[in-house]
């Protein structure tokens, strides 16, 4: 059995010490991460891990040169891959469709759990990570920079390293927002202000609110953050990457 | 430190005893899991808890009847949501923009990460997992029993309980064929068919291939559990729900 605490304590690190992670750890790693569940057993995913210098100043470029990436001496690109799958079907004398997007999307769950799977076998092994939210923004960078062929997609980048850094414990809503018993809870606009209450009142959110010149939390996320006009225009090149590889 | 024999030992079970899941260990289970990471601490997320049983037949019918739903005296729907973040963002005034298709990925991600971390926790604690890949291809049915608003997209299902089997832990392919390093390793055929021959010799699968009158194993796969016919129409099915969700 585990140790609850490692649950409750978990958190990101953006900075590591300048010493190298040993490539057979990292493989153990990722071989205990491959017990994770997986759509019928086909592992629609691939690892790239990388720490040659030149290809992470690529990669970092990619990732908009923010500290976790910089920082790392490796990462972890993690893709849904219905390229594999294919190839072995049609070696095999099949007639393979894993080229569309329902296929994709059984990929990105597959992807997904295994890094989160990845995520947590690592930080039981001494080491400190941090998910990159920006490899489906750069999905075309990366897959120059990772030479990727038709089918293999990039969605989730590890950075990883031993830890330079305690990190801190990020605050999160009550669980009433995020869970309902038995059918959805449409909540009233007074429980959705309670929920909030306590992020918006914490001394660094203030802060950020102070720093951007604006009137609420809220407004760093849609204003700053997460800008409207961004997220369209990433939507669109993600789209159109999908389509170039026939996932949509 | 977590036992390294957890991760390597870690299977799927599909039956569960007669026996209760206490909502407090559940909610216990739930509040751990959100300290996984999410993007921007946005927790795109949101969960359905459903033990009713006559709620839990309509998901089992819209689950395709599989025993692993069928068994269980609870399931969890994870979903995808921008709903709850986008209407707090509202009320507080700002201007949210996250109907598109990246905030979509990104709430996808947040969900299947979330989930993983629920399924890690819950093993830990005496209870027994499987994932239904099936959630995404009924996603119109499920959001209709579980009335979920625009926005909240259920895309993972687990079914938990206490194990009424020990499970079968599952072949995986070898290392190399889900690992490259620095960037993609393009495999030659000779690779590929290197990397199934284990899977290809196992009994059970051997079985498969000649109850299923194929060829190979991998017919089993591309005629029997996943023809590019029923790929392609759960495509558009769940395309066009995310079209009418406004995230496409």
């Amino acid at each position: 059995m585990l140790q609850q605490d490692y649950w409750n304590e978990r958190r990101s690190i953006r900075k590591y010490l300048d010493k190298e992670v040993p490539f057979e750890l990292i493989d153990n790693i990722l071989k205990s991460a491959m017990h994770a569940p997986t759509t019928g057993n086909m592992q629609l995913y691939h690892t790239i891990v990388t720490t040659d210098r030149s290809i992470l100043n690529h990669l970092c470029t990619a990732h908009f040169n923010q500290p976790a990436a910089a920082n790392a001496p490796m990462l972890i690109t993690v893709c849904a891959d219905v390229n594999r799958f294919s190839r072995w079907a049609e070696i095999s004398g099949a007639k393979p469709g894993f080229y569309n997007f329902q296929s994709f999307i059984a990929a990105m769950l597959d992807a997904t759990i295994y890094a989160q799977q990845i995520v947590s076998i690592a930080e039981n092994n001494d080491l400190a990570t941090c998910y990159l939210g920006t490899t489906t923004y750069n999905a075309p960078e990366i897959t120059k920079i990772l030479q990727l062929p038709k089918g293999v997609v990039p969605i989730i980048t590890i950075s990883l390293g031993y830890p330079a850094e305690e990190g801190t414990l990020t605050d999160r809503l009550p669980l009433e927002a995020v869970r309902s018993v038995q059918t959805f809870h449409k909540a009233t606009d007074k429980e959705l202000k309670e929920w909030y209450e306590e992020k918006e009142s914490l001394p660094e959110n203030q802060q950020f609110v102070k720093e951007n010149n604006k009137q609420s939390l809220a407004e760093v996320f849609t204003d700053v953050r997460y800008p409207s006009v961004n997220n369209v225009a990433f939507s669109e090149k993600f789209f159109n990457h999908l389509k170039e590889n026939g996932l949509i």
